[in-house]
């Protein structure tokens, strides 16, 4: 396979305002995409792919973006960063000529996701309003007001019809979302590693990684830009947090043990790194702060808790019964941020609604960070998938 | 059971220096420490209870000292405080009168540990050599300094041995320690949801806490007494971490699930807790904060890291060697901190070097917390164990 295409990333001004579920109106939202392959004339080949938490538009190819850089989670963060300057997206084992979203057939298109900080609007976007950036003025979002955002732009685009709509975690909720919302619209569903509902231990996981950012004093109330400061050191924790959650802890134990920094023996020190796992921490992190806003990471983390079809609709079964779309569910043994019980729930409701829908259960040891590494298994999966459910 | 006694906290001044195994010092150690039931004239019926990373030694009955405070961890805190100002022992409902470690038989005794904040000389006491609080000029230190000083204590209180020693967590990590490094002092030994060396996604949930305490400005380095400030944020997020590890995921579904901390619906806020676990959270960082010193989580969490047998003696058999104490040890099935293999582990090392020791797993929702809260199921086992290992 050949992954040596480049593309550039893209920007549209959506020219209405974005309604959101809190009430408020989001107006001059931009909305930052990348596409990949071609589109057909009748328009009925588009796959949307949705990210994740720390994620943008930049999912395939090599970018010639001079923004661009590095947002993959968990171990898959660090094969990402080719030569210099050459940065592959996100899912680019899974997007591709020949590959699970297959572009010599798919017009792919990925967007970065509203509340984002690489290039879609969000709470580091100026407020028309003051003229200065959002901060944490910038109004609280959820899923749903992310596939709104993502609607209005293909809509923008010319597309009214999606062939899929795929993604791991947060951006499989957003798969969900879509067929919920706007049946009519969404062929199938690629729902990876995601959940109806984070169970109250990821709840608490994503309120720590939050307390963590607000309780930095350079958080300052979500008004930390233009004052030189950034609450970097809330951000780190946030993110080890979120680090170790996307991984299992024999994936650790595989890759780490306890073997330590320096060679030879303990070093008795309170401050610096003892353990291989210690400064691998700290250098997931400090590679964060750097490429990623922190409101965002608030933002998208208040988001994707809030997500939850059973209190929305009553039930599980009641958030399934308007669904069109054939759904392909795929959860990994080893994830427990995710874990597959919670594609099973989702299975079991289509199911007990009459609505066409597969789940596979791949046994594979790294965590929620599978639906970035186990490109190989995932991909005859979804391809056979995709060849029964678009024409 | 009568649970009414009242105790109240000792000190004693130790008239020697601690070697520690970072080659330093400690000049004027003085430990805290607790005693129930009588001494026996041949000084044959002790048993030592060590506690955990936020224990201390206040283990059991109700506390007349002014200041003593709940310790205990996770859903086990809630039901510690009892009438204004009658504190309980944190681990009242295994010692007393009639439980798992006898008072009516056994004089047990528990010290707070070197390097805490309890009465026992730690970072937040004065350094001689200065007249001001050392900080983070502690000297780094680990298990066998713990250990070491308990000894010492033991010996100025004129018992040479000990008829068992017990602990949980970090406590167990103690009781393994005693029966390594004074095989003779040690008749027997109960560890409970404890660990050779805790596995890598344990040392990254601790790092984690340190960062966080780190990175708080208000830690200044580790020199905050007396400046008014104290890393306050920094501790409440290492809580936080520290409190979901000991507990597990299914306990905290059957406590608080999703519910909403509003009766009707979502309220749209980025900073207040939406969820039941949201607020409960932040409820045990403020109540934790209030009581404990950061500098000692940061020596403790240190400490219990380092604690490596297998890396110490070469293999975890060769460690178990020179043991001459029956062991007991306890796991639960839901201890993902501490997890049951790590119990395994220890057994089968005893066992191949032929000693004497018994392992009981027990079914159990709790997470690491069992050991705090699982009184009733480890009582008739260990008493059991104590009738069979002691005269």
């Amino acid at each position: 396979m050949d992954n040596t295409f480049t593309v550039e990333t893209q920007y549209l001004d959506l020219p209405d305002p974005v309604h959101l579920d809190c009430g408020r109106k989001l107006h001059s939202v931009r909305v930052a995409y990348e596409t990949y392959g071609n589109l057909t004339p009748e328009r009925d080949n588009v796959i949307l792919v949705c990210h994740a938490l720390s994620g943008d538009a930049h999912a395939a190819g090599v970018s010639t973006s001079p923004q661009a850089a590095g947002t993959r989670d968990g171990f898959a963060a660090e094969d990402r960063d080719g030569a210099a300057g050459k940065v592959l997206g996100w899912w680019d084992g899974m997007i591709g000529p020949g590959k699970a979203f297959d572009t010599d057939r798919y017009h792919v298109v990925c967007t970065n996701l509203l509340g984002g900080c690489r290039g879609t609007t969000g709470p580091s976007s100026i407020d028309p309003d003051t003229g200065k950036p959002y901060g944490s003025d910038f109004p609280v979002i959820t899923v749903a007001d992310m596939v709104r955002t993502e609607r209005a732009l293909l809509r923008e685009l010319g597309i009214e019809r999606l062939a899929a709509v795929a993604g791991g975690s947060l951006g499989g909720m957003q798969a969900l979302q879509w067929a919920i919302a706007y049946p009519e619209s969404v062929d199938s569903i690629v729902v990876i590693a995601s959940t109806h509902g984070l169970h109250p231990q990821g709840v608490a996981w994503n309120a720590i990684a939050r307390e963590s950012i607000m309780g930095d004093p350079a958080w300052q109330g979500g008004h930390y830009h233009g004052t030189g400061r950034a609450p970097e050191a809330g951000m780190g924790v946030a993110r080890m947090v979120g680090h170790i959650t996307y991984l299992s802890a024999p994936a650790l134990e595989d890759r780490f043990a306890r073997r330590l920094q320096s060679s030879d023996d303990i070093r008795y020190t309170l401050t610096e790194p003892e353990y291989q796992v210690e400064s691998y921490l700290r250098h997931q992190a400090s590679s964060f702060v750097r490429r990623f806003d922190a409101n965002t990471y608030l933002y998208l983390s208040r988001a994707l808790t809030y997500f939850d079809l059973a209190r929305e609709h009553g039930t599980l079964r009641n958030a399934m019964r308007a669904v069109q779309a054939k759904t392909l569910l795929i959860a990994f043994s080893s994830d427990w941020l995710y874990p597959p019980s919670a594609s099973r729930d989702i299975e079991q409701a289509l199911e007990a609604e009459g609505k066409t829908v597969e789940f596979h259960l791949i046994e594979a040891p790294y965590g929620h960070d599978c639906f970035l590494l186990e490109e190989a298994r995932q991909t005859p999966i979804i391809r056979r998938f995709l060849e029964g459910t678009t024409q």
